[in-house]
């Protein structure tokens, strides 16, 4: 069908079918009636909510440190239980026993050119005694990190991703054999001693660079909400990207009597002992290096000439840590639903943290809490959810997202037949509306975040997302704009694994300060300088509690295909030229090098090496996923027409229901990805060499970028079958639409 | 005439011609036979060089201060001539008598809300016992900064540019009755001080963030080139973008006897008192501010938060000066022209220094005596030059380029009468040929860069110029591509005064540092850093001396207009696309003005302020400028291919000759640009806000820059005029071509 035909034709399905009870409702997934109650619902739910909860619950469970495992971690998921139950929830712990490493030895020092011991401590700040629990809490490491004992020269390796790499490679410097030093940013940090290993570093040293959190960007703490000299920034470095969760039970639950493999043979541990220090531990070590100044983009804030070495610096690194299994204490939390109640509706944030996480996740889970809290509170006066809701608080989500991937896992059947949606937040900051998800969720996030009011400026919540986004530079912001899902909180099981639909939000982008994972994440941290008084604590639980309330109560579920067909359409384009621009770099580099252009231009004083050419890039066959995206246009604009002409008896809303659920499932592949069969999903994934970053068509798009051409092409042609299957799916729903016609 | 048609033409008229003496020789301006001679000269010049001269020179010429007004800075001018006489120069010294204020108090305090009193001195480094001389040079200090006498808040603005007080303005700031602090950069330095008066400030301090030359870019002195904590650059603040020279005798000499203005009457000294000081005097100072963090592009190096204050830190300001009349040595050399005396080409480079100098202006310096004392040897055997070869070696270029333009305004006349090129240098470095100069003499350049070879690599000067333009990233470079002329050096008197076609050039890129107008630019520094072995001082006499050569010697002057006709062509599609953008612009700005998404956007907890709408840009009649190229573009392809069918007498070439030296003065107009009529170039000139940087099109940039567009289309119709008027030169050339034809 031609365009002007097909628009043709929905102008008039338009006209013929303007008396269908979905036409006259905005709400996406509501008649008119139903839209109405819902939208008095909603506000009903926001005269519940109260600022003050928010503030005594992060007051009392950040008080203590409480990572998994602790005794103030048992004691928070124990308080949340007795909450939840008190709101009318059937609420219970789920217990996993997971592997969680501790440090028992941490040691990292200068042998040469002058000896220099890193403190490795987070000294208690004036003003904030909770800084002051050191017995308490786990000093500053990365968890996941091996044991090791390791003396060799330093290399300062910028932020330690593949670039990095290929910059050191062209100055001719070496790691093999040698300790890194990187900074964080650039990547999630697990990947630095990835690559650093790859190249045949023998060890890993993070440290935190004023530029990126520290006194570059503000003050610093107490004075401010930046990272003092002293700051160190904890974290997980389990290889994620190939897959998360407990390492000793890969793809099923670590419950306390699963099968576990031997801690040996886990395959995503680090390859090389890695610890985190703070600038003031980590600037004797810079300051102590030669060899060439670094590069003008990798240079930090520190008082010094940034030099790469390696040495004369000579540095050991000993790490010694107690492997054992740790009880994570998941808290889930159930209200049946009335109609459909085994379509669940789960939403969940972490309790645990690295040290109070007042921010990271508390500021989070209170708002989840409140959230709670209010539907407890309506569901007291008689209303119930059409759907089940299911409350999540997980633990153990910062070590390696354990305690929802165990969850997930252990129940990954269930959950793939009645998992509806997943929404995760995972604490929350001051601004703007950020998030990422399903692109199929991309409208009724939409219709919330319109429908909620900025607690800053009194307009909508979606109007200062496209302020912030217009004065940014962006031409227009017809509607909101979803990001893909990366990894690095709770949803990824969901979402990659499982392939259930996912939100991830949170507020942020003013407030911002260098305490993540740090001993600085207090309520005093927060309430001066991230989000006082909790306003945007109480907007969180309005947005999400919308999201749930929404989608637990639609009669047809607000999944749409035609914001999904735009965005991945733009995905398509973007591998395209991706390919297009690669061939075209490779050709020019490639004549550089053979043209003699690198080593004229060279400065014969400083050390360089001519890259060797590179493999020529391909064209390659893109119609298959051309052919499915075309199809998927022209079947999104038909759903959407035949949704705006349906009458559907009850029944049919069932059965279509049951459909759209499944969706989000017609984009993954039991296989998996290349390499990582844990990730199954084949629209996004979080980036091999990037962490948490996303990359969308990550089977073609990573195979391009590593220049796997013949994989490349692969994928190609599995992704095209991938959006094929979604075709198919978009269009039985539209038959059953169709059949349904009065 | 179609483009095909005039293609073929092209081809016939080369066809046809090919027996013309034009057609087979490769080096513009010579015939075949004058060619190879002129080739043969050069190799000979090439074989007199010797670096150890320059090295001797440089060793005693740069041994002690040598200011304008110095003993030293005498010495060298009468050691200069001496050496010229030798060599078989008619050489002599002129002197002027310039106005040249020097320190007599030099006051920078912090009263609020501690007391500090920065140092303001360069103590001596270990090492380099040139450095403890320091009871011979002046100290740090601005040259024609006013008396002055303030003590307010201090406020930070970063490099002081006007783009800076527009975000200042969005802040909420205001600098009125303030002491405003900017870094070096950015800019030339006289802009910070003429635009914080602007603004409103009563003082200015100008220091040097380790971000743009210190420890952030290397390793400081002495263990490396950069500048140490202590380092303060020097250097003129007189607002040359109005007009240079001696302020008191403004376009006229400063002959002993000549009438002067009365100092309150000059119009380009600052407003305000300024003085520079060093990053170790800065740091109390910036460490004192509090109010917002600079935006991340503002932040310099230094281990701080930067804040923009106003206050609390509180500073006193005071400076008192005496303003001397001072003589100023130029020197003058002269070697009698065999055919044409009354056709000068000039070749000059200042002596005077700010403190040593050895690489500003010794090392330049030092390059065109041994390119002199080459060309005597030359003379010796018998060859004279056909065209005066004049050497210069100019005083007083430091403080306000005095020597050069007190003796162009001087000579004025008879410059323009005589002059055929001023071929400039100012110090030089190692690394990559950079030349900026009129756009005519654009091939002749590049034919002398391709006949170079460079020290390091043995490949030409050109190849290796273009191999870095590639490496950078530039799609292809055909051809040795020249900056127009902006100003901060000798040429500028020259070309924007008086229209003389000027070429400025020096070798850099690599050996960068930090020494710039400090006590640190000494024999020491340069030798280590610079250029070791002074082989880029041979090259530089190399290229500069076949510039004066070959100019010397033409037979035809080697000016060409096709590149001009290209280059000329690419400003008038800038400064189309510049109206086009910033119509957009404006347009994009008043939208979110007045739909208010910068106030929805903001963070309520940061100070700022709405800015108020913007003029709209009107659509400009450009056809005056496009017709006049259109024009060009023809008048330039029949010269070059009437010149290569011509067979001219010696009398047809004296007079071709003669309208070749006048072409470039076309381009000037007696009445300058608005509100500067000492700057007469309608092509380039000096940016009126960026001081040595250039902007092309001038009259018309600026006025659509600074919004008043109404100036901006009379300029237009101005600069379609100087363009019309250079196309009716290039006609007449071909005419006289024409009739030559046998």
């Amino acid at each position: 069908m031609k365009k002007t035909n097909f628009l043709l034709f929905l102008l008039l399905v338009g006209f013929l079918t303007q008396r269908s009870i979905w036409a006259q409702s905005d709400l996406l997934g509501f008649s008119k009636e139903m839209a109405a109650k819902q939208l008095e619902l909603e506000s009903k739910f926001d005269s519940q909510l109260d600022a003050k909860n928010l503030d005594a619950w992060t007051k009392l469970m950040a008080s203590h440190p409480h990572h998994v495992g602790s005794p103030w971690g048992k004691k928070n998921a124990e308080f949340m239980v007795e909450q939840f139950k008190k709101w009318g929830f059937d609420a219970s712990i789920e217990e996993y026993q997971v592997l969680f490493p501790t440090p028992k030895v941490r040691i990292v020092e200068m042998l040469e050119p002058t000896s220099f011991k890193a403190s490795l401590s987070e000294p208690p700040v004036k003003g904030d005694p909770a800084t002051a629990q050191l017995d308490e809490m786990l000093p500053p490491y990365n968890a996941f990190s091996i044991d090791g004992d390791v003396t060799a020269e330093l290399v300062y390796v910028n932020f330690g991703v593949p670039a990095d790499y290929e910059e050191l490679e062209k100055m001719g410097i070496d790691v093999k054999g040698k300790i890194v030093i990187a900074k964080y940013y650039g990547s999630w940090r697990g990947i630095k001693p990835k690559v650093a290993a790859e190249h045949g570093a023998i060890g890993c040293i993070i440290y935190s660079d004023p530029k990126e959190d520290g006194y570059y960007q503000g003050d610093v703490y107490p004075e401010g909400a930046y990272k003092l000299s002293t700051g160190v920034q904890r974290g997980s470095v389990l290889d994620m990207p190939l897959f998360p969760g407990d390492p000793l039970t890969p793809g099923y639950g670590a419950t306390a009597d699963a099968e576990r493999i031997d801690q040996e043979d886990a395959t995503n541990m680090t390859k090389i002992p890695v610890l985190p220090i703070s600038y003031k531990d980590a600037q004797p070590l810079l300051a102590a290096l030669k060899g060439p100044v670094a590069p003008s983009n990798w240079r930090g804030a520190l008082p010094i000439t940034y030099h790469i070495g390696p040495g004369p610096a000579k540095v050991r690194l000993k790490l010694e840590f107690d492997w054992q299994l740790t009880p994570a204490y998941n808290v889930v939390a159930k209200m049946k639903g009335s109609t459909y109640p085994d379509e669940w509706v789960i939403r969940g944030n972490h309790h645990d943290a690295w040290v109070h996480g007042a921010r990271d996740p508390i500021s989070g889970m209170v708002a989840l809490m409140e959230e709670a809290r209010a539907v407890g509170e309506l569901a007291k006066t008689g209303w119930k959810p059409k759907r089940t809701l299911v409350y999540c608080a997980w633990d153990a989500e910062e070590p390696a997202l354990l305690g929802s991937t165990e969850w997930a896992e252990h129940h990954k059947d269930e959950l793939q037949k009645k998992a509806v949606v997943y929404i995760n937040t995972d604490g929350n900051g001051r601004g703007f509306l950020g998030a990422s998800g399903s692109h199929t969720l991309e409208k009724y996030l939409d219709q919330v975040s319109r429908s909620v009011t900025d607690p800053q400026k009194g307009i909508s919540v979606f109007d200062r997302r496209k302020a912030a986004a217009l004065v940014q530079g962006a031409p227009a912001y017809p509607s909101y704009q979803m990001g893909a899902p990366g990894a690095g909180s709770d949803y990824t099981p969901f979402v990659h694994h499982l392939g259930v639909p996912i939100i991830n939000l949170g507020f942020g982008g003013e407030g911002s300060g260098g305490e993540y994972h740090t001993n600085f994440d207090t309520y005093n941290h927060y309430t001066k300088y991230i989000d006082p008084g909790f306003t945007y604590g109480v907007t969180l639980a309005q947005v999400a509690g919308r999201l749930s309330l929404r989608m637990a109560n639609a009669e047809i579920l607000p999944f749409d295909f035609k914001h999904f067909y735009k965005t991945v359409d733009g995905y398509a384009k973007e591998v395209m030229k991706l390919a297009d621009d690669q061939r075209a770099e490779v050709e020019r580099e490639n004549m550089l090098i053979n043209e003699g252009m690198y080593d004229a231009a060279s400065d014969p004083k400083k050390q360089h090496k001519i890259p060797s050419p590179k493999v020529e890039v391909p064209f390659f066959n893109f119609s298959p996923i051309q052919n499915a995206l075309a199809e998927l246009e022209k079947s999104a604009a038909a759903y959407a027409a035949a949704m705006a002409a349906s009458k559907l008896s009850e029944q049919e809303k069932a059965k279509l229901n049951q459909m759209l659920m499944d969706m989000e499932s017609k984009l993954i592949r039991d296989h998996g990805l290349p390499r990582r069969p844990w990730y199954k999903h084949h629209i996004y994934a979080p980036g091999f060499y990037t962490g948490y970053g996303v990359k969308t068509f990550p089977g073609v798009r990573e195979a391009i970028e590593q220049g796997d051409y013949k994989e490349a092409q692969e994928q190609i042609l599995i992704l095209g079958e991938v959006l094929d299957g979604f075709v198919e799916g978009v269009k039985e729903a539209v038959s059953v639409l169709k059949k349904s016609r009065p």
